[in-house]
This record gives structure tokens, sequence and C-alpha cells, in this order.
């Protein structure tokens, strides 16, 4: 299963068997059940996941008590609370399984261990870093400038995928729309 | 000026003076009017820009005409279109001045050139585009589960002198409310 991280880190840079072992040893593999919390608002986060398989959400849960979703994560996806991990502050949003998940956890420390030991990690982590940053600014516009039908198929498009995983409730939260608006959508008629 | 860059880059790693002297020979320095277009739309994005003096505006421009606020940057910020400068496609915003602006500029191959050639380079850019997602992702919980005026408060904690350099309408695009709702909040009442 460690292979789906190799073959992330070599679609940026290429490594040899022994550097692949030696970063390897720095993760922790666990699994969760399906509702199993990861990470609780209010507690440390010391770890960022990268998924080999299942399904996560993370979420903010507002003064209300509604919940909104900041992230899915699926497959060969990397998902922790950003702003608590790289501060080492308290999390400030819940991360959960929507489905049983096998995961691969990252320390803080062992991250930034690896990147000042191994160049081309840092080299990697920057890049993936940077594909987030346009992952969120794209969401960003679509949250300013998009209907809910709009929203909803540019979700589709970028992730075909989580149609299947995700109960609609939770995709109506993730893209700040009502759950009647997003049944109207999937309605034969659309 | 380009000290205000040396000071930057020295929050997080530090730099012998012939290091930032190659460094800074890899920037070009520019400036640019009041009004000016930096980015268009469906142009190369070749720089990514460090602000040392002025103020500037991203924006997407959507089907309808309207402008959302993407971005603003001020003084020791960094600004473009990053998908497009990323991933060395054509720009999908604008990207012009609020008021005359100094900028240094880093071509995308300088940029790949420099972390290539010096490791604490790629620990700072990886280092300043973690703290770009943080950002992005607080902006996003602030879309879905924030009223206006909380959204205004929030922008306002974090960059106080924002409302001293933007002219009200711009703030309302960014936070992706009506210009009458801003007015209400900047009311005496309020």
């Amino acid at each position: 299963m460690s292979q789906i991280l190799r073959q992330q880190i070599e679609k940026i840079t290429k490594l040899t068997d022994e550097e692949f072992e030696y970063i390897l040893s720095h993760f922790v593999s666990k699994k969760y059940k399906k509702h199993q919390f990861i990470i609780q608002e209010g507690e440390d986060v010391t770890n960022d996941f990268f998924i080999l398989n299942g399904c996560l959400k993370s979420y903010f849960t507002d003064k209300n008590g509604k919940e909104h979703i900041l992230q899915f994560g699926m497959q060969d996806w990397w998902i922790t609370d950003y702003q608590a991990y790289y501060s080492q502050t308290k999390a400030t949003i819940n991360m959960d399984c929507i489905e049983d998940s096998e995961v691969l956890c990252l320390s803080y420390h062992n991250r930034e261990k690896l990147c000042a030991e191994i160049h081309k990690i840092e080299h990697f982590f920057r890049k993936k870093t940077n594909k987030r940053n346009v992952a969120l600014q794209q969401r960003i516009l679509s949250l300013l400038s998009n209907n809910a039908k709009e929203k909803y198929d540019q979700l589709l498009q970028l992730y075909p995928q989580l149609s299947q995983k995700v109960p609609k409730h939770l995709i109506a939260s993730y893209l700040g729309v009502t759950r009647e608006t997003l049944s109207r959508l999937n309605s034969p008629s659309n």
C-alpha cells in the first residue's frame, strides 16, 4: 500500500529504494473505523495524514452548531488541520471518517526533519503545497462567483469519485448550499 | 528597499550578504502606476510579485461582468495568479494597482532555479506557501460560516491597514457581500 505514497512523490522527484525506505520509516500506519474521530477541536494536531484507502472529512462547527465541510480526503490525498499542524497550535476543526480508513501519519517533527535532511523532500512538499494553494484559490473563486449548480458541477468535474463516496448532505455543506437546493440539482429534470 | 525582502526571508532562514545579493540578482524591480494592469486574463503569467510599496488587487471577472476580489496585496506581501504561475498556463484573473506600486518580480524559471540551487530558499518558499495555505483555508471557513459583519470584523482584525488603503466597494467584493450591506456595517449605529 505504501507504494501509493512512493508513486505520488515520484511524480515530482525520483527516489532510490533506500531513500524511499528511509522516508517511509518516518511514517506510522493507522486504521480508523467509520465515524471515528481523528482530530478533535481543542486538541493537539500532531500529524498530517496521507490516505491509503477510505474517505475522511474535516469540518468546522460554528457557534450555532452548524457544520461546514472544509475538506474531503480520499486515496492518495493529504488531510489534517493545517492551521494547527503548521503552527503547532490546538485544532479549530474536527476530522472524522466517512468510511473505514487507513492512513500514513507524518508528525510535524518528522516532516521538518525529512525536509531538512533531504532537499528533494522539501521540494516535493513545496510543490504539493503549491497545488493545494491553487485548489483552495479555485474554491474561493467558486464560493464567491458561482451559483449552486455551477459549484456542484465544478466539484463533480474535479472529483467525480466524491459523489459515490460522500452523502449528499455533506456535499451540500462543502458547497455552502442547502440540502434542498442540492436535491433539486440532482432531480431528473436537471 | 530590497531589505524588506531580506527581512522576510530571514524570519525563516538566515542569509549571508553574499547569499542575499545572489538571490536578489534573480529579481527585477518594476514600478506601476495606479490603475495600471500587471496581469491580464488570457495572457502569460511570468512572475510572482513581492510588493515593496503600494497596493494591488487580483480579481476574477464572472460571465456577467461582475468582479470578485481574490486577493489584495500590500508592502511585503507576495501576489500573482498562482494557478497560472505554478502551472505556467494563461491567466484566469486580472491584477492591477490600487495605488502607485513598486514590486520585485521573480520569474517562475528563477524561482525554480533558486530553489534547486539553495536548499534554504526552497525551505523559505515552502514555509511561505504553508502560511498562504492557512490564510486561504481561514477565508474559505469565513465565507462558509460567517455573516457579513463577522467577515468584515475578521478582515479588519487580520489586516487593519486594508481599510485605509482600499475603497469600500472593493472590500465588499472581497467579502462577497453587497456594498449596501457593508455601508450599513460602517454606519455609526453599528
